[in-house]
C-alpha cells in the first residue's frame, strides 16, 4: 500500500498537490496530551514555502485543522486526522495533461503505475507538498516524544560542496534547539552561509542542488526496537526514503564502516554514572537493532531538486518521440531548508510506533530475569 | 513486530543460532512452480561458512528441508515452511549466560529488549545464522523473478581501502552470472585478490573489516511501488536493514547526489526501440518511489564483524563494572565474500512482494487512460 | 488498530459523532472507475437520517467530499479520501461530559479505553455516524464490482417477531434491485407492513427493537479467500462486527446447522452448463474459507438500538453511585431500516480486498495443472 | 493473506495434513514464562484424535516441539516456532489426485484456488489436523493469561438435538475446570450422555452432525478492544472463523437480540463491590466493541462433519460429469468432542493480542482525566 505506515501508531496519508485538500490520520496516538498549538505551527512554518529567495514562491498558510481526535486541545485517543486546504494553485504552470515527462520527477513512473489516470497536476501524490501533513502528525509525536524526555534533532550536513560539521563534535549536553530557528539550520555558522550563497549560485544557474541531512534522538531508553525486520534502522529508513528525494540512508558511521577495521569500529562499552554507555558511537545507538541508550544518529542524501529552469532532454509519452523540455513555474533550487522538519517529523513517527511496542513489552513481561 | 515482513508475500522468520533449527514461512508465493534444486543449493552453498580461510570454521549443511507448501518438488501456493537443522554448536565457546557484554554485538541491547530471558547462545535471534533460512526463501523468489525475465546480481564494491568497478561500467546486455561462482563475487579480477589480501590481512591482526556490496535489479518492468511508504527504496531498504551488519543504503547515486547540481543528476529520458528510457542511472530505476525500467541500483555498506580476537574494553552486566573482553571461537574476519546471496535474496523477497501488488492492480485497472 | 482494515484495499475511519467532520481514506481502489454519482448519492440516502418517523430527525446531507484519489470524476488509483461534514449537531442533548453511562452504550468502555479524554459528544468515535463514510466507500466498491457482475443485496429477514422470506426462495435469477428503492425493504411486502407497525410499537412504548439482515453476494467467481485467517467468513465477518450493534454473524445454514446431520448439510455437486455448482446453498457459497462459485450468503443479528426514551438503571462514574437515567434527544427505534445499506458497503470492502488478492495469484500463477 | 494473523501478537500457521510436519510461530510472545509442559500436554490430548470411538482413530502423539523462541523451559520473547511431526498418514485412503470432489469440503475450491497446485493429500492445508499447531500456540497465550488471573472455559453447548444449560445459569464464581477433564464437556451431565447417543446414532448410521459451543472469558479488565475495525467481537469472530466447519459466531444474546426490546436488552449498570457491573449481560461483556470487565461470552456453530460414509451426489472434476461418491477412511462423526479446546486456544490468541495493545496504551497515557 502506497499511503500507510505502522504497527502501533498507524499514519494513513492522503492528497495531491492541486486537489482541494491534503491530510493525514495517526491511529494509535496517546489519549490526553495538550496539543503546543504554538510548537505545531513553528514546525509547520519551517516547512512551508515562500518564505526566503531560496524557497519556492508558493505561499500556503498550511494550518492544519483536526477534523477529529482532538477534544478542547487535547488528544482524544480517537484517531485524529488532520487536513491541510490547498489554496495556491496555478495549475496552468503544468501543462494540459502528462505529455513531455520532467526528468528525474514521477511523470513518466506515476502515468505508468495508474494506467494513466493519475491526478498529475503539480504533480500530484507525488509532491513534496504531501509532507505538509506528515510534518503535523510528527509536530504531535514528537511534542509527545519531549514530554518523556526523548529530543529529536537535525542539521543540514551538506549543500552540494559545503559540509557541516557534526552533531559528534560537541558535548553530550549540548542545547541544539537554536536549529529550529535558522532558515538554514546548520551546527557552523560560517558553513551555513556557505551553504546559502552555493543555492543562490544553482539558482542564478537556473540550476538546484542536493545535500544530506544529519538528525539524532537523544533520550532514548535501550530496548526499542527488534532483530531482523523491525530493527530501528528498518523501520526509520522506510520512513526516510519515503520522503521524496531521498536516496540514501546511513546509520552512526555508516558508509565509511565499509572502510573500517572492528577495533575502530566497535564502540566499547563502559559504565558511567551507573549506566552502560559506549565510549564511541560508530553504531549511531544501534546494536542488533535494538537501542543501545546512546544517541541514534542517522544521515540522509537527498537529490538535487527535480525542477529545474534549464532545458533538459526528455520524451512526449504522446508521441513517443524524444523533445526537449523547459520547465516554469516557482520551484526550490534547493530543499534541504525545507526538509529538516520532515526528516524529523518521519522520525518521530517512527520511534513513537517503536516506543509503544515497547510499552506493549514492558506491561506484558514485567519479572526481569536474574 | 521482528520478525514478519511483506504485504502480498509475507515473509516470518524464526530459529535462534544454537536452538535445535532454524527457518522460514514464505505466505504468498505463486504456486505451480517446479523448485530448481540445484539453484537452491547453490545459492545456500554461497553463504556457507566453512568454504575458505576467509570465513568462520563452523560447518552446515544448510540444506533447507520443506516441510509445508511443496509437493513432488513444486510449489503449492499453499504457506512454504523451510526449516534448517542446528548441528554443529559449540555453545561452550561463548561461556556461560550473558556478563561481559561483546561491543558492537547485541549481547546488551537483547538483554534489556527481552529482559534477561533472551537466547544469548551464539548471538541468538541475532545471529548471522538466521540468514541462512532468508537465502533459501530468497532464492525461490529470485527463480520465480527469473522465470519473469528479473535477473538480481551483486557483487562486493569495496572491502577496506579496496573498491571493485561498478555495474554501470559494463554494458547493458553484459552477462554477470560469473559473480555467483566467485568465493569473492568482483567485477574486477585485481580487485578481488587486493580484497582478499585486506581480508587477510585483518585477520593476521585479529581484526575484521568492513565492505560494501552493489546490487542491481534487470528487467523490471516500470511501474513496480508507490508514492511515499510503499516506495520501492522503502520496501527494500526495510529489508537491507534487517541483514545484521548493514549500517548504510543508497539508491542510484546515493550519498554523491548531495554533492551534484540538477542538471547533472536528473537522468535525461529518451526513446530506445520505442521504449522510454533514461541515458543515465542516477536515480537507481527509480523515480517518485516507482520503477522506471532502468535497473535497479543499490549499495550497502557493511560493518566490520563485531567478533575479532583482540582484547576490548567493556563492562559486565552482572557486577555493572568495567571489564575487558577476549572473544574466543570462531568468526569471519569480514563477511562480505558471504552477504552477497542474503543481499540478493532480500532484494528477490521485496521485489516479489512489490510485483504480486503490481499484478493486483493490472488485474483490476486493466483500462488505460486515452 | 480500531480505525484501519484490509490488506490489498484498506481503508482508514476517522472522525467523531459530534466532530467538525468524519470521514474515510480508501488506498488501493482501482484506477479509471468513473464514480456513478447517482449510484453513491443513492447509497447514501438509504443510511441517512430524517426521512420518516421511523428514523432519527437528524439531518445530514451527507454528501461525501472527495478531497483526493478523484480527478473529473473518475477514480485514480491513488488513496480516495472521502469527507462529510457535521451540521446539525444538538450536543446539549447529551449533558455535560459521562456521568450516568448509558446502558448498552460505550459511554463507559470508551471512558476507560481513552482514559477520559474521549470525545464523547454524541457517541463520539462509537456514533452510528461513523457508518456515513463507510457507506461512501462501500458504494465505490460496490460500483467497481457491480462492472464485474458481482451484485451485493440485502433485505431485513427480522425485525422483533417478524421475519421475511428468504433468498433462497426465490430463483438464481431474480432481480432484487427493488429492495435499494424501500423504505423497509423486504422480500415479503406484508413482512414489511408487520415490521413497520413492529417498529411503531416500540417507539410507542419508548422502546426499540432488534432485528437482523441478510446479504448475499451474487456472481462472484470460485476461488476468492484462502483457509484459515483470510477465509472468506473470518474477512466478512470481521467487517460485520465493526458495525455497531452486531451482535451475531451466521453464513450459510450458519446455527440451524448445529442441528443437522451431514446428509442434509452437505451441498452436492453437480455439473451445470459445464459449471460445477452446488444442488443446495447451505455453505453459503463458501468452502473451507474459499467462495465455490455460489451466492455468498449471511445473516447479520444487529441488536435493539441502546438508546430508549424510558428510564433505566445506571452509576453516576462521578460519584461512583447508583443512578436512574432518562435519556432525551432523538434516536431511531429500530436502525435495521438504515443498516442494510451499510451490511452491503461492508461486504463490498472484504469482496474487494478478496478479489484483488486474487488478481495477485491470478497474475502470479497462469499455469493451471493438468 | 491465508496463514498470518495478528497486531501485536502474531501467529503464522503452515503444513499440511499428509506433509512432514504441522507448525506455527508465535511472535510477539512475553518473555520469561514458564510453560507448564502438563497443562500444554493436556491442551493436545483434549483436541487429539484416536481417543473413543467417537472420534476418528487417526494415533498422533501431537507433541510440539519447539525449534526456537524457549530455553531451558522458559519462553525468551523471541519467535516461538512450534513444529509438530505428522506419522500416521494413510494417503491411500484418499485416493490418486483431486477427482471426485467430496461435497462440503475445500476439494473443489481449493483446486481452483491454488490452481491445480496444492497439497490435496488428506484435505491438505484445510485439514481439521492444521488445528493441533493452534491448540500449542494459543495453550501458551493461555496460561499467560491465566497469570493475570483471566480464565477462558467452553462446553458443548448444542449437537444436533440436544442442547446443554448455559454458563448463565450458574453463579459468577463457579468452577468450571472440570470440564477440561470430559470427553464430552457439558455443564448438565444428562445433556452430555444425550449427546453422546446423538452422535453414536449419527455414526451408526454412517452421518454425521452438528453442534454449537459456548466460550467464555473471565477476569477480564475492561477496556480491551477498540470501536470499528478491532471491537473485541470483529478480532475474536475473526479467529472463530478460521476454524474448519464454523459456520456462525454470536456473542451476548446474539440472534436473540433480533427479536428483544431495547428495554429487556439494555443490560443496566450498578456499583457492586466498588466496581461497575452489569446486572444481566446480553452484550457479552462488550459494549461498543469494547469489554466493559463482564464475562465475554459467546457461542460458535459447528457444521456437521463433512466425511460421511454414505454415498454422495458429486462431480469428476477431470471429466466434468456428474458422479457418486464413498468416502472411506477415518472421520469423527462429529467434531464437537475435539473443538472445544481450538475455540479457546483462538480466544486466547485474540485476547492476549488485545491485552498487549491495551498494555502499549497503559504505557503511554497514564494520566487518567478528571
Amino acid at each position: 500500500m502506497s499511503s500507510m505506515f505502522g504497527t502501533f501508531l498507524r499514519v494513513s496519508l492522503f492528497g495531491q498537490s492541486h486537489g482541494d485538500a491534503i491530510g493525514i490520520i495517526l491511529d494509535g496516538f496517546p489519549a490526553g496530551m495538550r496539543i503546543d498549538q504554538k510548537r505545531l505551527q513553528a514546525e509547520m512554518a519551517r516547512r512551508r514555502p515562500g518564505q526566503s529567495n531560496m524557497t519556492t514562491q508558493r505561499r500556503e498558510e498550511d494550518l492544519p485543522e483536526f477534523l477529529s481526535g482532538v477534544l478542547e486541545g487535547r488528544t482524544t485517543g480517537q484517531p485524529i486526522c488532520a487536513v491541510i486546504r490547498n489554496h495556491d494553485m496555478h495549475s496552468g504552470d503544468y501543462g494540459d495533461g502528462v505529455d513531455v515527462i520532467r526528468p528525474a520527477h514521477a511523470d513518466y513512473t506515476g502515468h505508468i503505475r495508474y494506467f494513466g489516470w493519475e491526478d498529475w497536476r503539480g504533480g500530484g501524490s507525488f509532491s513534496g507538498r504531501l509532507t505538509a501533513p506528515i510534518v503535523a502528525a510528527g509536530a504531535l509525536c514528537a511534542q509527545f516524544l519531549e514530554e518523556q524526555g526523548i529530543r529529536i534533532e537535525s542539521h543540514i550536513s551538506r549543500i552540494g560542496s559545503i559540509s557541516d560539521r557534526s552533531f559528534a563534535d560537541f558535548g553530550d549536553d549540548t542545547d541544539f534547539s537554536f536549529l529550529k530557528e535558522m532558515a538554514i539550520p546548520t551546527l557552523s555558522e560560517e558553513a551555513g552561509k556557505a551553504m546559502q550563497q552555493e543555492i543562490l549560485n544553482a539558482s542564478a544557474e537556473q540550476d538546484s542542488v542536493g545535500g544530506a541531512v544529519e538528525c539524532q534522538v537523544r533520550g532514548l531508553p535501550a530496548g526499542l526496537g527488534s532483530p531482523f525486520f523491525d530493527s530501528v534502522e528498518s523501520v526509520l529508513s522506510h520512513l526516510y526514503f519515503a520522503i521524496p528525494a531521498v536516496k540514501g540512508v546511513e546509520f552512526g558511521s555508516g558508509f565509511a564502516l565499509a572502510g573500517m577495521r572492528g577495533t575502530e569500529a566497535n564502540d566499547p562499552f563502559r559504565i558511567s554514572d551507573g549506566k552502560v554507555v559506549t565510549i564511541t558511537n560508530h553504531a549511531g545507538g544501534i546494536n542488533g537493532g535494538i537501542t543501545n541508550g546512546m544517541p541514534v544518529v542517522c544521515r540522509i542524501a537527498v537529490r538535487p531538486t527535480p525542477s529545474i529552469g534549464r532545458e533538459q532532454h526528455s520524451v512526449s509519452l504522446k508521441r513517443m518521440k524524444n523533445e526537449t523540455l523547459q520547465i516554469h513555474g516557482r520551484h526550490d533550487p534547493c530543499i534541504l531548508p525545507r526538509i529538516t522538519p520532515v526528516v524529523e517529523a518521519m522520525t518521530a513517527i517512527g520511534i513513537l510506533d517503536l516506543w509503544k511496542e515497547r510499552g506493549a513489552c514492558l506491561s506484558s513481561s514485567p519479572i526481569q530475569a536474574q
